[in-house]
């Protein structure tokens, strides 16, 4: 996977500016649970997933989670580059959710390429859009979505991800995910099992009823 | 008010683009209580705040509004031309709070400048994540304070926008600025009145303990 894949706007670039992009990104290899991204005050600068998969949180001051959004190859984390956006004043969190193999665009240079070119400027327009609409649908279903409803929507999620209806995890994972407890989780498994729309055991959740569950996800 | 003022940009558009600009802009008078703009599908052009006050809400499919964030003079409403941003997928609904006057630019003509001028393109970038910065305090104010901190935090910030410790205002108006229930908003500050923290008599409260409230809001 080239680096060009990652920009739709990549042939309104002059060829200085395509040089510029390429020559600058830094190639990186990281584990499953690494710590990428922590906070604004952290810049390490654009990363360009070519494969794996990210996951961008919250924390509370009591160290409670919440899952905000993933990435997945040739998606773009803008918010570990987060100084070039002087407006933005919020602190996100992100981890490597899989092995993973990343290119790293310095803030610097991204940013200097921003303030000159209107392509690139306006795809990163598209991009806060995209990463703001996901924020959005997550604040509507914490608001006005029930409890069950966001569990079912996850577990849906997270077998389409996962790629199969056998899923590897565990309820205190889940929490983290939701930003619920690991009793709150377990509770509301348990009845989900007893409706049969999935079966537990030992760090694994199977669905057994995908449209029930479907249907709750709304 | 002119319309240069609303873009710290001017100087960096072409002059055609500013009289682009200033020749498409339309004057409205809107009265308190006017819905300007509601949900993605409407796209009526940026609305440019020169005297008055908007609000940005979200709306539950059973009509329960929780406030985004507010607009007052030099401000720019972006989502009010919401079509774009080919990436944005959330419904906001905009009001007027106060009798306004408002400059509305089309979205089109807005999209075409933005399109060819990096200036302008970064600009919007700036407002998007400044938009962004506030609904992600929301979400952690959300997630993680308590109703009473929000509503202290709430009280302190109207006082500001009021310019007074008394506030007009009715407890069914603060609970769909926090998504929650009338009885929920009264019991709250009947608990602060006993603290000493609020008067309340029929349609106003009284802040008679700032620095309670402060504290309160974190």
């Amino acid at each position: 996977m080239t680096i060009d894949q990652f920009f739709p706007v990549w042939d309104q670039l002059a060829p200085q500016q395509r040089e510029l992009i390429s020559a600058s990104a830094a190639s990186r290899t990281v584990s499953r649970g690494t710590l990428l991204h922590s906070g604004s005050a952290d810049c390490v600068g654009l990363f360009l997933v070519r494969a794996g998969q990210l996951r961008a949180f919250i924390l509370s001051d009591e160290g409670k989670e919440v899952t905000l959004y993933r990435l997945f190859s040739r998606d773009i984390c803008l918010f570990s580059g987060a100084c070039m956006f002087s407006q933005l004043s919020f602190d996100i969190h992100v981890e490597a959710e899989e092995d993973s193999l990343l290119w790293v665009v310095p803030p610097m240079v991204y940013q200097q390429l921003m303030e000159r070119s209107a392509p690139l400027a306006n795809f990163t327009n598209q991009l806060l859009s995209g990463r703001f609409s996901e924020v959005m649908w997550l604040l509507d279903q914490i608001l006005f979505r029930r409890f069950d409803s966001r569990l079912a929507a996850f577990l849906l999620e997270e077998s389409a991800i996962q790629g199969t209806d056998d899923l590897s995890i565990t309820h205190e994972r889940i929490a983290r995910h939701l930003g619920s407890a690991r009793e709150v989780v377990t509770r509301m498994l348990k009845y989900f099992q007893s409706e049969g729309m999935v079966s537990l055991s030992r760090g694994t959740v199977r669905l057994t009823d995908r449209a029930a569950l479907s249907a709750l996800a709304g």
